[in-house]
């Protein structure tokens, strides 16, 4: 590859990062949140300071796509979340993997899960590494050593059926190389989850990914027509099929899988003609529960916008999308075959209904005004967190769901209990604010952001006090741990609280019958049995 | 129960079938395909004929809900398929179960699996027993005896959400009983298969029933909220969330799994609010495949009819839809919240870019012209089958699914294996049709219907022959066994072939996990360890 190598500290490539423009405006947002000036306290640590124990297991040469080097294994110790970051700045790199494998095809994922079998090495799969739950840390476990297999090295469009209007897609594809591939085809996947750049279509099956449509086709698993999946007991392929009633799909025990039964190399996608009508804009709302309310009506009337997203007050301004006074909602409508201008005209009137004022409309408003500024913010976000923490912040986001019947009192539940840890946990008050990013006709999908100012040296253990009192709230009023973000391991103990126990039990038995030896992503989802 | 009980031969209930005039028209098209006068060769099995031998088992005076007394044993012998009928004529019962539950509540359930397992008797459950693929048939397998689980007592909606649109309702709720309770909210679930009356919510669920909608909310699976189900070690239920990713979906292991792992109590249900908007009416086009082509034209336009289905020639000729030298699109739109105006249009547009002539449009022509004669014939098919086998005709229907770029090829394929088997088994042309009953972006189900002259004595063995040569030609060309009608015993030898072999290693795993005996539906789906 002829990019620059991927950070092993941050958000994508060395290089890459903020702009001094953009990292003032969300400095100066964050000094006036805390009503204090920011103090670098920390540095980004350089490869050479990190420190790594010799490897404990060592690939083969027959696997020559294999390595120990030290900057492929500092490199994959770690996803992308808060605490990820705050061991980053300890230069603790204690998970580092012992071997980092990035095979060419099949039979190459095949033969490392061969030898680490033989040596007792666990194997975690790594799409683009953009975890936010722990879900790409090596674990031993009890095991001799550890293993990542990187799939970057898969990353081909392989065949295109523009009848069908599908693709066979290997899992290690990244966002823009598989949209760049579609492209002459006239096709696109659109799937864009914020982690676009830096994640796999692989991954994005693997977690459950949520995408670009608000509405209708939210996660990654209505766009998977039929699947790869190579585990340590063999090859697992579904058939090429719209729709099936043939016992439980066996995509849908893959599709959310996490790397625990095997590692997808390629999947069947069910893709979309490239659009060519657009319609949308934001407007504004008195107040975020009145554009919830506009939100239920739009998603039960069967109008499927592909953008209904709202953002509290708070949010809006964080963003530079409005002045904090309103809620915005960022609406959008689009088409590859008609006019999309009576799907609009009824949204506004669902919204008008709740006292809904547009900003803008019309095609194109959707990159421009309030919508267009959050939609900036939002694609540059993950750059910010690894500026602010070397400033003691701590910034972060989760995500769930919830009934429409329970929605306020689950909000202000949540936003209690996340604002009070915030207070508790470092002495100062803080800021939570909340966006949908997903919406059902039964409910929406919301997302919460907290900001607090911690203590240098001591933000890895803030965060978590943090962030286990609103997981506590979420769990304990009937929401789910992730709606997208996935479990990892990070979420383990909250999603051991809702899954049904049974299930586990099934899983568990499932595992051990694809994976005995229990050496794929111990620890994620489901302990051994 | 006020109303007759059910048939213990046949469709339906005790008085219910075809009118004279009903019968006529049937008989007319029958004879005409055959070129011959039908004779009647059989009679319908009274209760008084069937003999059954002792019960094996029988209930403690506890479960004071079961019984095995000789009408409910033989009415719960045999689902609706044809094979069913053939050995019904043939007076051969003897998979009839030797007790017959009808729990009231979960805790009576549980009751039941609980002495099933003291007793060692394999355990049936029985939604409204219109299997059609050897779903609800006992079989001992090896355990002492059998009992089947009949539902029908757990018949309520318990609990309706209309802010979320959604309800608590229990398994054994018969399709027009749980219309009936969600009539007074403006709402419904909107599912309504051919089996409609005599289906019941956790069969549809068991089943992965397909429903009302021809696009985009084609199977029961969507419309899952939330489920619970009584296993034989414990009760497994998920939370009520809109969407989630958090893990593989333990609903989704459920969906489709054929009563194997346990008895679907209750689940809450995405309901939709009762349309007050229709556009729809009959579309003429000159042969099948170009219907078919507008068909993928509007399944990928992002329009989502409620109905979209074509019927080849013969198909529409049948059923009195047309004269035969035409193939028919029924096409519907409806909404409760919009005109559906600008959707139909734009609809007819594809249609007509594929010489499609609309026949009738306008509110209302869904139960018109031929869309409504096709309507009825569709409803009232099932009680045409018991009726024509006592003349020695053999008719059944299998349905399946195929990706576009295949399935021109895969039709005419499986339509010459058809054709070819009925000639082979019976020395007699027959007639083989076909109509899509729900279609997908990436591709159709077509629904194919046999019709064959057999020799009375014999009918089960030919419908066999035909029936397997027809699915050998399915899974060859690359389609699944079925589409909506479920796997059961009867397409296990096609499911076989069609499913991943790990999945089925997964399937066992986590069946033993929940069911270590082995008792709940031996032998659907898959075989024990």
């Amino acid at each position: 590859m002829s990019a620059p190598r991927l950070k092993h500290f941050g958000w994508g490539r060395q290089g890459e990062g903020l702009s001094a423009e953009e990292e003032a405006f969300v400095l100066a947002r964050a000094e006036a949140r805390f009503g204090t000036k920011l103090q670098v306290s920390a540095t980004a640590p350089p490869l050479d300071e990190i420190k790594l124990a010799a490897p404990r297991v060592t690939a083969p040469a027959s696997l020559s796509f294999a390595t120990s080097d030290h900057y492929d294994r500092a490199a994959h110790t770690f996803g992308k979340s808060y605490p990820d970051l705050a061991r980053g700045l300890a230069r603790d790199y204690a998970s580092a993997p012992d071997v980092v494998a990035y095979p060419r095809n099949e039979a190459e994922v095949a033969a490392v899960l061969d030898w680490a079998g033989g040596a007792d090495a666990t194997v975690t799969p790594f799409g683009g590494g953009s975890s936010v739950c722990g879900g790409v840390e090596p674990k031993r476990n009890g095991h001799k050593g550890a293993a990542t297999i990187d799939l970057r090295a898969m990353g081909k469009v392989k065949e295109v059926d523009k009848t069908s209007r599908a693709a066979l897609i290997e899992g290690g594809t990244y966002g823009p190389a598989l949209e760049a591939q579609l492209k002459p085809h006239g096709l696109t996947l659109r799937h864009f989850p914020q982690s676009f750049e830096y994640s796999t279509l692989g991954g994005w099956i693997a977690t459950r990914g949520g995408g670009h449509f608000a509405t209708l086709y939210t996660h990654i698993d209505d766009f998977v027509e039929s699947l790869r999946v190579v585990t340590p007991k063999g090859i697992m392929e579904s058939r090429r099929l719209p729709g099936s009633g043939a016992g439980p799909s066996p995509d849908r025990m893959m599709i959310g899988s996490e790397g625990i039964f095997g590692i997808i190399t390629q999947a069947w996608m069910r893709l979309q003609a490239r659009p060519a009508f657009r319609g949308g804009g934001a407007v504004r709302f008195k107040d975020f529960f009145t554009a919830a309310r506009a939100v239920r009506a739009i998603s039960q009337a069967g109008l499927y916008p592909s953008n209904c997203r709202i953002l509290d007050s708070a949010e809006a301004y964080n963003t530079g999308a409005a002045d904090g006074s309103v809620a915005i909602m960022v609406l959008a409508f689009e088409s590859a075959d008609h006019d999309v201008t009576p799907w609009m005209k009824r949204a506004l009137e669902c919204c008008a209904d709740h006292g809904g004022t547009p900003e803008a409309a019309g095609a194109g408003a959707h990159r421009e005004g309030a919508a267009g500024v959050w939609r900036n913010a939002f694609i540059r976000m993950p750059y910010a967190m690894e500026r602010l923490i070397l400033r003691g912040v701590i910034n972060d986001t989760f995500e769930t769901s919830i009934t429409w019947d329970r929605f306020e009192q689950f909000h202000d539940a949540i936003h209690a209990a996340t604002g009070n840890a915030i207070l508790e946990a470092t002495g100062r008050k803080g800021q939570v604010t909340c966006r949908f990013t997903h919406v059902y006709p039964d409910g929406p999908a919301p997302y919460f952001t907290f900001h607090a100012l911690g203590e240098p040296g001591n933000l890895g253990a803030q965060w978590h006090a943090i962030k286990s009192a609103a997981l506590d709230a979420v769990i304990e009023s009937g929401g789910t741990v992730t709606h997208h973000h996935a479990v990892g391991r990070d979420h383990r103990p909250w999603y051991d609280r809702q899954r049904p126990p049974l299930f586990a039990e099934a899983l568990r038995a499932a595992k051990k019958a694809l994976d005995p030896q229990g050496l794929l992503n111990p620890g994620v989802l489901i302990d051994p049995a």
